[in-house]
């Protein structure tokens, strides 16, 4: 099996100003061709740090992918450091590579200036992959390590990074015996990790040896279960994971909501396509990222009609026609309330489903009825209204994404009851 | 000066399954102190790897700080290998964890599990930091490396990570001499990060040998730019910067927004806030993304009414009051589209100000004179209505990051300029 490490390089990375999400994304990309990652490694923008770290690495592994330290600004230094590596200090132009630099730059109202056109400038050691999105181009030298490593050194912006990882791994594949990987992904939603555990836990002992499983969770989604497998055929290890998988569903069936690697808003939105059927949303402590979620999906304007984020009182009353005794009597965190702005938002904009959220995120807000980190979900459907209370202990962030997931959890669940 | 590396532990992290975020909060808490971060590296839920990587990390640091591989499930091997690498092989049970173990569970609901009274069981070798937020504590292994190297362990969940931070940069300020760092940030937006380097380039060769200056790029934010000194006193480092930083404010003042570290929506929100002015907003190609950017602000209830995400057009017509006709003259990602949009929000809830957002976030939409990436942002006050046009070429998600950030920007310009 092929083994590669991750280098990403940036001092913005190791004073955690920066998040590294290239790691992951690369790692992911050269994981679907069978290439195992052993290490990721975040360096500063230091000449003899890359040179010493980069050498380390290649020395053990076939492939080392690098991202950063390749914009125009004076901090990023790792060209020259690469030059040295690969025992060259001499440059050319790559037309191809220029001709994008104009290109971009065009595209954008911009000047072609000197440091533009430098990025375009390669040591003479490497081969070049084009960036299609961004200035500086993909890097590619071989030969390396102990004779037979290869070092791509990638740009640092992850949006550059991502649209070029297909022709790194296509490269990879044209100078590597590659390998198939069987990954297996389970969505579930509802359980928390350990309890999860402990419902499988036999299950997850009479897993083959070589089948890995783990547990991955994530506050928008829920948690993931992942199996894999390493080695073997193909077909024998679809058919283990298969079979594995099936077993998996009688036990925590009702916790499962997708069969691969999925959002509850991608699942609703297949779920209102088929069907042909409309959807909107009431906001309120959610402030928005229901509407957001739902509509990072392509193709959402199908079905998702719109939401009103009804923060001010007076909004829920006038736009959303909550009456203002519901308010009074019961509070603005209640069921009734989230009944009420579901209905509300329902009418309004005439959709078939609507979802809706009222509570408190927190810092602050709450009584001993529904403390800070209580959210009342409303589910608005043509067959009625329907509301659920979950409660979380989280800072403000993580409180609006938990409460976000739990409603598009609520409604995905209402719509395979009405649906299935 | 302490030199530290960050090793987070997982196969779902060497998978590029999650993104690690410990590592940036991590560095920046530890930053704050002056404990330089040499290194971040991500390993696999390996035991000799945990312990080999670990041992040569310790070898040249005076602080190791490790996440992950502590969870209740059978995936997490860590503690096994902490145990090894620092000598032992008895366990306590730590009662103050175990504690804090019942009462979390208690709160959810759920019964104490055997293995989670096993999370609180710790190595004989180290003391324990508590962990408030989840069930496994902070293991601190001390006199390892060359005798005063101190291994953190902390666990991988980054909501609990970031709770336990400040009792482990209390526990390094109580062990070990640490020294100031002065960083400061300012925020720009508008300039892309060449075009900026270019406008700052002679002030940037101004620079003392000391200071460092870096680009920190962010979509949503725009480019940040830290100036650091890593030497010196105090008092002259403070001067010098902020001489350095007046010089800065001469040459680009009208794209800087904040002199800290900042985001648009929190700017935004503390003019709101000191002018007692109310907000609201109608979106549509951003999708709720801006109501939640805004709302992610503590107190924003006290400015933000509430917003209409009008993905539909009938939305546009029927709750924000657009004529139909502006949109058949003119088109639904137009001028006047997003000026109706804003105005008719602004009058809906009764906000001072609105802003709104009509255009392709793709993929696919678009025409000639508004391609797909276009966005129009509508700006309604007191004073007027306005609007302004950004084209921008990514994919769907980095499309609407934009294209939110650009109202919020156009939002604050206005602001600015209105009450100023």
């Amino acid at each position: 099996m092929l083994k590669a490490s991750i280098c990403t390089i940036g001092d913005e990375l190791l004073i955690g100003q920066v998040i590294d999400t290239n790691s992951a994304s690369i790692s992911r990309a050269v994981g679907a061709i069978g290439v195992k990652v052993t290490g990721m490694v975040s360096i500063p923008d230091d000449r003899d740090r890359i040179i010493s770290d980069l050498k380390a690495q290649l020395a053990v592994n076939d492939i080392v992918i690098s991202t950063g330290g390749l914009g125009p600004t004076k901090d990023d230094i790792t060209k020259q450091a690469l030059a040295e590596l690969s025992g060259t200090d001499k440059y050319y132009m790559h037309e191809g590579q220029l001709a994008i630099v104009h290109e971009i730059l065009k595209s954008r109202g911009l000047d072609v200036l000197d440091i533009n056109r430098q990025q375009a400038m390669v040591p003479e050691s490497c081969e070049v992959l084009l960036n299609k999105r961004g200035t500086a181009p993909i890097m590619v030298f071989r030969g390396l390590g102990k004779g037979n490593s290869t070092l791509y050194a990638m740009p640092g912006v992850p949006f550059e990074t991502e649209a070029a990882l297909p022709d790194v791994v296509e490269d990879i594949r044209a100078h590597y015996p590659t390998d198939n990987i069987t990954h297996r992904n389970l969505m579930t939603y509802g359980l928390a990790e350990s309890a999860l555990a402990k419902k499988i836990s036999d299950w997850e002992d009479s897993l083959p040896k070589d089948v890995h499983l783990a547990y991955l969770p994530d506050p928008l989604k829920g948690v993931r279960l992942r199996l894999s497998i390493y080695s073997g055929s193909k077909e024998v290890e679809k058919s283990i994971i298969d079979s594995k998988i099936a077993e998996l569903s009688g036990i925590i069936g009702d916790y499962i909501y997708s069969y691969e690697d999925d959002t509850l808003e991608g699942a609703i939105g297949r779920i209102l396509k088929e069907k042909n059927l409309t959807l909107s949303a009431a906001e309120s402590c959610t402030g928005g990222e229901i509407a957001h979620l739902i509509t990072t999906v392509p193709g959402s304007s199908a079905y998702f009609l719109g939401s009103v984020t009804s923060y001010a009182v007076k909004i829920k009353e006038n736009v959303l026609g909550v009456p203002a005794e519901t308010i009074e009597k019961h509070g603005v965190v209640s069921s009734e309330t989230a009944c009420a702005m579901a209905s509300g938002v329902r009418k309004l904009t005439g959709s078939d489903y609507a979802v809706s959220t009222t509570g408190y995120a927190g810092p602050g807000g709450g009584n001993e009825k529904n403390p800070e980190g209580t959210v009342w979900v409303g589910i608005a459907t043509p067959n009625g209204v329907f509301s659920e209370k979950f409660c979380y202990k989280n800072d403000r962030r993580r409180n609006i994404q938990r409460f976000a997931a739990s409603a598009l959890f609520t409604l995905l669940k209402r719509l395979k009851q009405e649906l299935n």
